[in-house]
């Protein structure tokens, strides 16, 4: 999920500042296919940091899952965590695949969003199988929240891959499920659950904002100017409107976060 | 390759005692499809036995292999290593899927082979990336050689099953290369790593033994009177012939074993 935190921050780069607010920038680059939009440096070099900070968050969230369908009770639970972590797996492919295609170079284009990753996970290791089970839930929920909100502001061809991994997503439902059976059956998990569920949220926003700290700079690298227009306020709004429907979501599971 | 060696164990199981030697219970099998040998029940519960067997295995594996992940030098290495773990988890589901087609309930088909898996694993977490390389290398060695052979024994659907699996093996090119670099880069590695290699299949053949011992008797319990014919000897051969197998292929990767 800080992967989906730190692409949001990455995205928000992507408007060119002096695009007057009414005519943002997106919706002519959401006209464009990949041949066109590339043809502006900046929006290159900000969609290959995208593509490389997605790309390194699936490849850990799928090294986490396998990790934590150790925790899993039965056999069948840990099949159910082991194919999430598979489909985390492909997206990772697709999603270095389409690096390779635009002739980036994925490992590049990954690590600058590695040590900020890690330590989210090395953070949020889970000490039991529901903590496993709701970390998995958040996790999937914010990406898809925001696979779809990118979508719109990208070229129409990195749009199709970034939606297609979306529809691969879905392994929610069986955590939702779990989680609610096991606070059903003891009320007092909630408690401890609801907790946990913002101890994640809060690591994953200082993970996220210590890395838009670290694309100010790297931003002014890559995309040259345009980081100079890097609204942190407007990134700071960003993140509240996820945490609020995580904390929806949360609620609605059972969990008042 | 745990799985291999048990596999392996249970199709000799599989040969009705009382058929000639100069007319394998193989051959009768292997020209009728799973609707006609499945009539018989002792070859039914065998192969129940043997794709539940291989199923824990490749989710043993899977899961080993996400976590030897996490000793590779590069982000590179990392994505081929869990490449291969994807790879095994998709086994595990063709293994799954089969094992509800023919109306066996999979987690029981699974868990008289997990005990001695588990044990395997834990008793050769690699220490570092090359020894992580070496096991993944040999396991799938194993593994495929044994698919192979197994393949000739069964039932046509069930050996299309098998070569399907099999078909979908090949990423031990990355780890032979990988090894023969480092052993050319620092020959002492070859020493450290033909012990290992040792070790490993050592850990393989006594898991693989422990079980066989339980198969008598698990063997009594499902297949009736055909465990009365569970020939150890013939056994001891066919892991003498596996063996042998693992040591040339260690010896073509450098490695004295």
């Amino acid at each position: 999920m800080v992967a989906a935190l730190v692409g949001l921050a990455i995205v928000r780069s992507m408007e060119t500042p002096d695009t007057p607010a009414d005519t943002p920038a997106e919706t002519t680059i959401a006209a464009k296919d990949w041949a066109a939009a590339s043809a502006e440096p900046q929006y290159r070099a900000a969609v290959v940091d995208l593509l490389g900070a997605l790309a390194y968050g699936e490849l850990a969230a799928f090294e986490r899952l396998a990790e934590d369908a150790k925790l899993a009770p039965s056999l069948e639970d840990k099949a159910e965590l082991a194919a999430m972590a598979s489909a985390e797996f492909h997206h990772f492919e697709q999603l270095r695949a389409r690096l390779t295609t635009i002739e980036a170079d994925p490992t590049a284009a990954m690590e600058p969003f590695a040590a900020a990753l890690d330590e989210f996970h090395r953070q949020t290791a889970p000490s039991d199988w529901l903590e496993g089970l709701v970390k998995a839930y958040v996790g999937d929920s914010i990406a898809s929240d925001f696979y779809r909100e990118v979508a719109a502001r990208l070229d129409t061809d990195t749009r199709e891959l970034v939606l297609a991994v979306l529809d691969d997503t879905g392994h929610a439902s069986f955590a939702v499920e779990k989680v609610r059976s096991a606070i059903e059956a003891e009320p007092r998990v909630g408690g401890r659950l609801a907790l946990w569920a913002r101890r994640l949220m809060g690591e994953a926003l200082s993970q996220a904002q210590r890395v838009v700290a670290d694309r100010d700079a790297l931003s002014t690298m890559l995309v040259g100017g345009v980081a100079d227009g890097f609204d942190l306020a407007e990134v700071g709004r960003m993140f509240t409107r996820i945490t609020e429907a995580h904390t929806k979501r949360m609620a609605a599971l059972g969990l008042s976060a």
